[in-house]
Order: C-alpha cells, then sequence, then structure tokens
C-alpha cells in the first residue's frame, strides 16, 4: 500500500560526544549494562587489538569499528593518531565509544585521551570496567585481600614511559607485604620478578599467571616467583597477562576451584 | 477451554549453589550482565547494608532478601553467621547470591566466605566486579595510573583484623610514588593521612574523598593529605568513601569533568 517512509533525521544535528568505556576483562558478560548500552549507541567505535570479537558483535550493525590496537611489536595506530580520530569523529557529530580491555584509567593510558577531548572541547563520559586482577582472581578464588594474610593490594606494570617503574617503587613493594598484580605482564614478568626478588621478595613467593582472564580460552600457570617466568615463556603465553602474587595466592593451589563455572 | 497449567516441578531437585557477587560501585547499570543475571536468577539474596535499594529491585520479586549488612557500629550479623545462612540455604537446593558492593575480592572478605562455602563442598561461582576506586576515578576523570605522573596504583584501608597495616606499608606506600585508594575510609581517613605523612608522604599530596561514588547522591572533597581529613569530617561524609591520594588528583582538580553524565 506504501513505501517504507524515509528515515527520521533529527530537526538539528545533534552535538557529538566521546564514551571512554572499560570492556572488562573480555567476556562479554562482564561488560557493565551501561557499557553495553553506550556500545549499542555508538557510530563509531575505536577498539584496542584485545577486544573480543563477542563484544564487538554487541554494538550496530551499522556501526563503524576501527581497529586502533597497539601488541607489543605491532603498533596498529599511535596515540597521536587515535586522539585525532576521537575528536574528528566527535567533531562530526557522532556518539564515539573508545572501548579498551578491563578499567579505562587501569593502566590504559585513558588519562591521556582525556586530556586531548577536554583540551578539545569535546563532551566526555568514562564508563569503568572490571579489571584484569579482579577478573583472574574471581575465575581462580584468590582474595586479592584477606584479613589474615594480605591487607594491601598493589597494581604495578613493567611497562611505561621508560619500561620500568623508579627503583624505589620496587623496593617498596617487596616490603609491603600485600597482593602484587603486574599488568601487561607475559614480556615483562623475568625484569618484574627479578627487580622484586632484589628488593627483597622472597623468591618463594606464590605467584599464578592468568593468560585471557575470564574468556573461553583462559589458562593459568602456577609457580613462584623465582620460577614462574621461565614456565611462562616456555608454555608461550601471547595473549593478554595478568601475574598475581603473594601468599594468597597460595591459597588457589590448595583450594582450586574445580565449580567455577557452576552456573 | 483449559485452566493453567500448573508449573513444571524438576525430576531431580537442583543442588544448591552460591554466587559471590559484586555488586559494583552502586549505581545499578554499573552491574555486570553476569551479576544481572545471577540476581535475576537468585532464590535468596544476602546482601550488604551498602547495597543500593534499586539494584535488589532488579531481583525477582519472589526472592528472599536478608539484609546482613555491617556498618561500622551496627554489626547486623557477623560473620559466623552469614556463613552458616549461606551454607543453609544452598543445602536445601536453593541458588543464593551473596552480594557485596564492589568487587567480592577487594576489602570485601569474599575469602572467608569462599573458605566456609568449599569446606561445606557447596558448589560457588564468583563474579567480580567494577572496584569503588575505578569508579571515583571514573566519574571525577582522575586517571589512576598515568605513564608521566603515576606508575602503579595501591589499595589499603585502615580497617582490617587489627585496625591498621603494619607500619612497614606506609613506608613503602609513602616513598612508592604510585596513586593510593583508601578504603572504607569515612572514618579511618585521619589515621592514613598520619601514618602517611609520617612515613614520609608530602602533606602536599592532593587527595580527594569520593562518598557513593557513582550514585545520584555521589559528593566530592578536594583537599590535600594534611587538610582533607578534618575537612572531610566537618562535612560528615557518612556513606561509603573512598579517598584517592596522588599527583593525578591534581588532574581533576585543574580540569574538573562537568560533562560526565554527558549521555
Amino acid at each position: 500500500m506504501s513505501a517504507c517512509p524515509p528515515p527520521e533525521r533529527p530537526a538539528t544535528p545533534k552535538p557529538g560526544r566521546v564514551s571512554l568505556v572499560g570492556a572488562g576483562p573480555g567476556d562479554p558478560d562482564l561488560l557493565t549494562v551501561r557499557a553495553l548500552r553506550a556500545l549499542q549507541s555508538a557510530d563509531v567505535i575505536l577498539y584496542d587489538a584485545l577486544i573480543d570479537p563477542a563484544i564487538l558483535d554487541l554494538a550496530r550493525p551499522d556501526a563503524r569499528r576501527v581497529d586502533v590496537g597497539k601488541r607489543c611489536d605491532r603498533h596498529a595506530m599511535n596515540q597521536a593518531a587515535i586522539n585525532h580520530l576521537l575528536v574528528t569523529h566527535a567533531r562530526s557529530g557522532r556518539h564515539v565509544v573508545r572501548l579498551k580491555g578491563g578499567d579505562p584509567f587501569v593502566f590504559g593510558r585513558g588519562g591521556e585521551e582525556l586530556d586531548c577531548l577536554r583540551a578539545a572541547g569535546v563532551p566526555v563520559e568514562i564508563i569503568p570496567g572490571v579489571t584484569a586482577a579482579c577478573a583472574a582472581a574471581a575465575s581462580l578464588g584468590i582474595p586479592l585481600t584477606h584479613r589474615d594474610i594480605a591487607r594491601s593490594l598493589h597494581f604495578v606494570t613493567g611497562h611505561g614511559s621508560d619500561g620500568t617503574m623508579p627503583e624505589q617503587d620496587w623496593t617498596a613493594l617487596a616490603h609491603g607485604g600485600g597482593t602484587i598484580a603486574a599488568y601487561m605482564a607475559s614480556r615483562t614478568i623475568a625484569t618484574v620478578a627479578a627487580r622484586l626478588i632484589a628488593a627483597g621478595q622472597p623468591a618463594s613467593t606464590p605467584a599464578v599467571a592468568v593468560e585471557n582472564a575470564s574468556r573461553a580460552n583462559e589458562r593459568h600457570l602456577h609457580g613462584t616467583l623465582a620460577d614462574l617466568p621461565a614456565a611462562l615463556a616456555a608454555q608461550g603465553f601471547d595473549g593478554p597477562v595478568v601475574v598475581l602474587i603473594g601468599q594468597v595466592v597460595g591459597l588457589a593451589q590448595t583450594m582450586p576451584i574445580a565449580e567455577r563455572h557452576a552456573a
């Protein structure tokens, strides 16, 4: 009887904006409701290489998907180019989702993107996410803090603008007695472990490497601070790896969580 | 024509189980999809006092809701009683959700409940959540790590089995140079700040207290490590408070995020 009406167009174009979104550790079910909603609203999605394809599948079919991922050697796009894309798409009136693994403000360089967007006058919201250490701990049943064993929790990385933390940080950590989570650790764990041991952390401290935490292809490797790096290299973990270090890791070793996918 | 059929009953009752669920910081939209699904499946929900009522509203209308919350002086139920309830309900064949603010393994005593459930042979899954520091940082636009300013992140609390961390931890933190997030800080920030300053942290270090992070009634109070405790006491922040301490907090002070609810 009648042809389809033309799609509605708003009288005035809505201003563009950017959502800096933490996608969580990988399992699409560990997206927050708010992140899912932003993803479903986005006109353009700029995503990291480590984002699970199943997460991108939740976006609108017509959303533009841009891989801006950086994985160690393969720099798909430098930070300046990413910043430029964010501003350009937002200024064209689009809702841009910048999708980052884990939480955008924990080793995600979200701060640098926020700086740029604010300087450019682009409206921005930040949606926090489940960070890798929490996902790995949940999978293995390792309490990151425990009132009898570990009363603090420390996130570190071997990556940085110059590749390492200041020397004093390692000494402080080694004597702190809390749980340590080493992020982006697949290539740096040998350095992190050597520095902690040199700074006084017992070589026998329990440690576990978790690759692809929360995903179907999650893998674990238990050891000590002394022997885990070599074992990890031998196993060829090349996905995103977080290493948990501390006495709490020993709880998982004696009490493996066979039922963690009981649901 | 016909009456409604009786509800289907499984031939054999399904075994009970427990989900230790991180509810995130308070905003129901910051639940993960997996947490939401567990909540909607639960027969019984044991929840902390700080869980937002809007989150409980997402559960089945017929689910039993039990407030086991502990808030400083008012101990609604001790840990042994909570453990007993978890085991008893699960052994009756029910799906029990133990709903905890933030992430269950970051200062949530989830480890103690897991110990108990495993000892009792009850199947358990752990669902990680968005932790308060990440939510507060997202609200204020404070990158918790920043490659030029803070290359590590430290979660501490003034609460513990004996109320404090070991002395050496404070010294380590004060000299570490990373961002510090002090949890459950409304009553302990004065002690935490005094110990950090005594251990060498500059009294002028920027700090911000965030009450009810992510909720409609979120409040912030900016200051320095030296003056924030008194100001916080004067303001009467009595909801859940996380205090972020470090040079990154200065970024928020010069660049307030007016647009954080741009969506």
